[in-house]
């Protein structure tokens, strides 16, 4: 299950390519950030190659041809899709003050904060006029698509930080927080070639439903690394969600199991500043007493199995839609 | 010279209205932020009155009139201008440490700067989504145009904090910078009606080179203001611009001069940290005795002649051309 899918390396090349393209309409200091921030080039400047998995562009490619239409209809919504996911981490990073992104200093640590910022916001505006580019109306339902998602996203960052000021957060807010951070932007990448290609509604519509459910899933299992995960896998410090006090989705429904554990877990969460490793290994354990553990894991297949289903009745090509799936069980495999 | 033209407060209501309408949008977070930003509320999100002159919008509902088409073709233009506005100062007084706007403390200073990142980075999605709301050509074409110009106002944005690293700022530069970061937003502004009214390429050229003219003597007499202006009309400390040792137009034409004044101003620009008030006033003294200040003023006459030779030629009907005439020469007056 570990392998990665040919679809997310086949068209990995091609996404690149347009990728660096796109990235030199920026002015030279925001290019500058925006290639490390890309893995392109280190600190220096110097050529690198640390880039991410980039999920997003693979999504986008393969959505294009659900709607029997070549890879290079989605390319602009490959690029675009990938500049807001960047865009996001690079703004994210400095709100919570992460210093440290895909095994190598944040962005805003190496170029400062106001460079960050500018970057992030360069790779917005670009995001849009890229797609806007094509004068299509698949151009123009695409470009509305994206900013919605980026909406949503932005939307479920102000949820996030909002959660880091209280200490009762609901399972369903938490849920609701996931679907729109990480849920709407999938949901678009899923979409973004069928709506360029100006596919049919009802499968720009069951892509949009695969996406989503595959973003909670992702989410679920983001979660679950951030707790469990070793820092080879996640690039973050050992334990970082929890020495971050994140209120994350197992955490969530933990704290709310009504269980000892879980009173004990809200106390420990209520102490403030930085705390020693022992302790949060100490809520680790309670997390996983709580169920919190059991019920993400098991909340991530069930999300596997709906998304999956939501591009059962689609009219896809059955060879399209175990393209789908094979990437939905890689990204969401929790042994890499 | 100084009374408003009834063209700044004609469609002033409706685009408050559509502004509030479109803003409810937002998630109750960055809505505060913006609501508290764009003066609606005060600190603690009461009603208060304390808002811009809204001269984008004003600008952009004129572009309509400009292509025969009533204000209300230009609303969701007018409404996107002003959100990307209010994007970019919200972002700036961050990057910049402005503590003040608007005789108010800056957003970030009340919310956080987390919170006014998000606050920005919501408007700027938010200013596309509307635009792309209406499925024509018009707003294709308007959305493309916004997104362009806010790629170049972050590259005018970035190359003003870069001159804040160098000595050897040149003129040239300095123009480029402005015309990035102030001329190509009000250059869509004054254009953005007609294009969502689908008026003819050749109105829109001329809008546009109208609005980019404007758009550098607005700049040059606000870098006037930075220096001369009073607090009462800049909302902003006195010599606010010589305190934080900004590369404006008149500084960066006065330290070129090569005049034994330029030598000296190069000195004290040059001196760390803050400085007392009587070194400020040194500055000034400088920059007018080096002949910054004659040339900037005589620089914005030119520009507002030049704009308005812009829209000669364009076809427009004369009596919306005065009104384009009145707005320009009320922006650009130094005594208000």
């Amino acid at each position: 299950m570990t392998a990665v899918p040919a679809s997310m390396t086949d068209g990995r090349a091609l996404v690149d390519r347009a990728m660096r393209a796109s990235a030199e309409r920026l002015d030279p200091m925001t290019r500058r950030v925006v290639s490390y921030h890309l893995g392109w080039t280190d600190e220096q400047g110097r050529p690198a190659a640390a880039g991410g998995k980039a999920l997003r562009p693979a999504l986008a490619l393969l959505s294009a041809r659900a709607a029997g239409l070549p890879y290079e209809t989605a390319l602009p919504g490959a690029v675009a899709v990938e500049f807001v996911h960047a865009f996001s981490l690079l703004h994210d990073d400095i709100m919570d003050g992460d210093r440290t992104r895909r095994h190598r200093p944040a962005a805003w640590t190496v170029f400062g904060p106001s460079a960050a910022i500018l970057g992030g916001d360069a790779l917005l505006a670009l995001s849009e006029e890229l797609l806007l580019d094509e004068h299509t109306r698949g151009a123009h339902w695409a470009a509305r698509a994206l900013a919605a998602a980026t909406q949503r996203l932005i939307s479920g960052q102000a949820l996030d930080l909002g959660f880091e000021q209280r200490d009762d957060v609901t399972l369903d807010e938490c849920l609701t927080m996931a679907a729109d951070k990480t849920g709407a932007l999938l949901a678009c990448a899923c979409s973004i070639g069928a709506m360029l290609g100006e596919g049919p509604t009802r499968l720009v519509t069951a892509l949009t439903g695969f996406g989503a459910e595959l973003g909670l899933a992702f989410q679920l299992v983001d979660d679950l690394l951030g707790i469990w995960g070793s820092p080879d896998t996640t690039g973050k410090p050992v334990l970082a969600d929890l020495r971050a006090r994140k209120k994350t989705l197992p955490v969530v429904f933990a704290l709310a199991a009504g269980t000892a554990e879980s009173e004990r877990l809200a106390e420990l969460y209520a102490l403030p500043g930085p705390q020693p490793e022992d302790v949060l290994r100490e809520m680790a354990r309670l997390v996983e007493a709580a169920g919190g553990r059991e019920w993400a894991a098991a909340e991530a297949d069930r999300r596997i199995a709906s998304a999956e289903k939501r591009l059962a009745d689609s009219g896809m090509d059955d060879h399209v839609r175990a393209e789908f799936r094979d990437i939905a069980l890689f990204v969401t495999s929790r042994d890499h």
